[in-house]
């Protein structure tokens, strides 16, 4: 199916809520939930009981997988992979609102964070509000992110520290001489002391 | 909405599941489930997605975001956070009941497990059976709780470990000669080696 | 209610998905999913929220507790213990399937996880895809396995490292000159440089 633009609709699971905006040829699976006010651009795929809530912006070709948490605050570029079960977080010292004689101004505690273009961030990672993870990083499976990730930058553990560089394509970077050829991909980088810059 | 003594109606979303007790004025979400025999007290917000089991017990005034899982021999107190994605446990060396030549009786492996009121417990962590976590403290994301953690404590890591103190409103302290005074509040404490007392 | 040859019907719970192939006696959860060419063997309880990918295959008289995620290439023995919010993966340096420029073959990414039979994986805890989990090994709460995890070992933090050994009915062994009796049910073993062996 497509519109009169020919755009591919998208696909909603009956079991799915969507009162948000989502873009062509997204789909989204049983039990996830797009809040009125996400917004979802084209082409993406949210997963089962995955959760984007108001205010959340999420780009094109994004790929959410099952019961992520996106929440207000939380910006994602093109192309990113958020993994199954993440956790993205918009307050860095959270106490219920509910809470007798403790008073919160939502400029206190909404702190953004961003994804940029083409990370990937793996399964049961947890984001803490506020960093922003650079475009390419790869965020490893389970990882505890505390701090700004660099472009193309491989983290991992508890907190997340980085453990090497790679490619475009999710390869790990042997890097020799400030120079490094992917083995699957045969993309070529120099990496400074700034970070890494694709060669043209 | 209100009864007829004047208390606002709890709300269930036509998509979540609540079969045990709730009190006025909480909310449940949707794909959340609410055993028969849990009890959730007054004024609370259960997230999507959330499930609290036959047995668990919750105080007033809680927030629960959305997939936290919390079972029997969980007792949390009024005013708690319960973070997004946050796992407890209810017992130390799991076995599946159906495990061919292993048995293990209840008592066995039903470990309690208190989280105190106002005590906040950030995304994604992950609270191993038996601990207690003393009133206003404040749990990293992505931590992973295996011993108790005091009152006012602000704990991190995997395991987690004390990183400072905090405010009855969610500030870090800045500690000085035993005493403290929150940049956020103005609220004042005493801290020992017994722990931190709010000033009178 | 029964089959003809007597064997216990499945129970699939009016709000679950079952696509997938269920044996008998097992129960699947509210908001759980077993997709279409997924296995799951008899006796079995599957929990809430729970999803079971195609291609995953699950043995007999294992227990999947609510929010585990279980994906194409793992397979699970009999009589294993899959915690709560457990997430599996399957994919060492995952990218957006749809991030632009960027072709990834099925071959290089799909990588296969096996957990042993009676092994068990604690709460929260995050299993990097291609690790081999060893019969009766217990996976603490929070663990992050990115290396394979022998038969009866404890393990535990991020990355997960043995902590000590654990008998087939989940208690801790204290070894003594090669050898350990569990206090717990009397089961003894052999203790080498090359693992522990239970007596006969």
């Amino acid at each position: 199916m497509s519109d009169a633009a020919g755009n591919p609709a998208p696909f909603v699971h009956p079991l799915a809520l969507v009162e948000g905006e989502i873009g062509a040829g997204t789909r989204v699976w049983a039990f996830a939930h797009v809040m009125r006010g996400a917004c979802v651009g084209r082409d993406c795929n949210i997963g089962e009981h995955a959760f984007i809530e108001t205010g959340a912006r999420i780009g094109d070709g994004v790929t959410v997988k099952n019961g992520a948490l996106i929440w207000e605050g939380v910006t994602i570029g093109d192309g990113a992979f958020i993994g199954p079960g993440v956790v993205f977080t918009n307050d860095r010292a959270p106490r219920s609102a509910r809470l007798a004689g403790v008073a919160r101004s939502r400029e206190r505690w909404l702190v953004p964070t961003v994804v940029e273009d083409g990370a990937s961030i793996g399964g049961g990672a947890v984001i803490v509000a506020g960093v922003r993870i650079g475009a390419y990083a790869l965020v490893g499976a389970g990882a505890v992110v505390t701090r700004d990730v660099p472009p193309y930058a491989l983290v991992r553990g508890n907190p997340a520290r980085r453990a090497g560089w790679v490619c475009r394509c999710g390869e790990k970077l042997a890097v020799c001489s400030g120079r490094a050829t992917c083995a699957a991909c045969s993309a070529t980088y120099i990496i400074t002391e700034e970070g890494v810059q694709p060669c043209p």
